[in-house]
């Protein structure tokens, strides 16, 4: 994949990530723009930097390079100063996030590897890296992160993940595997949100019991 | 201690404070099976991976080691398929809790003095290791952590910690020296199940205050 | 600035941080020692900690040296001891928590510099230093963290951070403009306290939206 082509994804996927971040943030606590520019950056970002740091890459990528803080303080911005606005936009913004998921996993899964990780501890990392952030802002407003019981989120990055990480064992992994993988993530990912499927549970949680 | 038996001990331990920690997380919070074994995961291997973090051993020796995922996703799993069936193995579960509390607390104490912090440091990333699991998954599924407010968790992890600094600053520290800090530790963790007993509370939470 | 003037600052810095971190704990949850001296040391450090694993400082400074963590821990235990008592101090706890706040942001900012961050990442950081502590607190008792929706806290520290970091830029930096620094974060802090004042809130937040 060419540098430029790369950035561009990753930068789109960070502002996505941060709208989306903090939107959600607007809408479930009584914030300041403190509260929310912070909370779509640590949506945006946070995955990633989570990563750098089980993986040893200090100071993490995404915070090093000022584009990122940019483009995650842009996107907390117009949140917070457009929050009905921004309702309208739900289906555009939810297929950009769900975009924004399958880049991160596949990037995330291929920087574990680069750094010498493990099959499942890439996967698990590349996992990490499209759903850390959200997970972070979930509990700093007060929620049990969705990742945890609702919908079909981690459940796509780990197949991404996982499909990126087969390439990379065959000697396959290039340009080609990763629109592989990050289409298996986006396509499980729309399928879940389309028929508003949910992850198993626990026997004794079925009323049936 | 033999390398064999170390590892045995280690893998036991990190089996029971998944399949607990996944237990509580069952029965706390409406999760899916996403949510279930990541937590349990978490309370396995949490604890080691922010001692590890904060003395700059990384990636953490854990989440390195295919061996602990593997365990401690078993221990999730079993969780999230026998939630009820596991209901009457309560005492026996506890107990191997304890040990396991035991034995990371000693060998978190073990691996910080190896990386050059000095004792107070050391008794603490012991505790660490033993507790920190646990009190990342109860802020997950939105709990204030047991162990800053109930029952002697941190308590005993730093008594073990502690006899294990100690015996490591008199040149004593072996397999003789481990045994009789794990066993302290343990001996006070199973005083506190018994008697039910709690840490001392602040002069104004009591009721005469 | 000299190095023991320096130091005394930041034992000074630590333990109103743990002394004022431990009481806001004590009235908000109800805690046991362990929680009210963990919760201390967790205000008082955990800032510099998370920038210190940020920037790869590990182990991290204030954790590694034993007169933070007993300054920290004697404001914790104090707090466990005399939560009434201190209520009548509230006023001169508040102005000696400013001047933490500010000592923190400048000092933060400084050393994020030091380790060659750029100048966005090392404000950025500064803030962390100075309200990162108080926000795990504030995760840990269950509560949404104060800096995200209430108060002026994390403004003064941005803008202390920002000054040391032009500071630095017109290799201007020392203790006339460490000083200037941290006044400017103090004086922001104080208007914010006398005045009540608050950030901005999103727009549909207001009652006539």
């Amino acid at each position: 994949m060419s540098p430029t082509l790369q950035l561009v994804l990753d930068l789109v996927g960070t502002f996505v990530f941060a709208l989306n971040g903090a939107l959600t943030a607007v809408r479930t606590a009584r914030l300041d723009i403190v509260g929310v520019v912070t909370l779509g950056m640590i949506t945006a970002l946070g995955g990633g930097i989570l990563r750098d740091l089980v993986i040893g890459a200090v100071p993490p990528a995404t915070f090093d390079d000022w584009r990122y803080l940019a483009v995650a303080t842009a996107g907390g911005l117009i949140a917070f100063a457009l929050p009905r606005g921004l309702d309208r936009l739900n289906l555009p913004i939810n297929l950009l996030d769900a975009a924004g998921l399958s880049l991160f996993a596949v990037t995330g899964a291929s920087k574990a590897l680069d750094f010498g990780l493990g099959a499942g501890q890439a996967i698990i990392l590349g996992a990490v890296t499209g759903v850390g952030g959200g997970t972070v802002r979930d509990v700093l407003i007060g929620r049990i992160p969705a990742v945890l019981h609702s919908g079909l989120y981690a459940i796509p990055a780990l197949i991404g993940a996982a499909v990126t990480v087969a390439a990379s064992r065959l000697d396959m992994y290039g340009l080609a595997a990763a629109a592989v993988a990050a289409t298996a993530c986006f396509a499980v990912r729309l399928l879940g949100i389309v028929f508003a499927l949910d992850a198993p549970r626990p026997p004794q949680s079925r009323p049936s019991g």
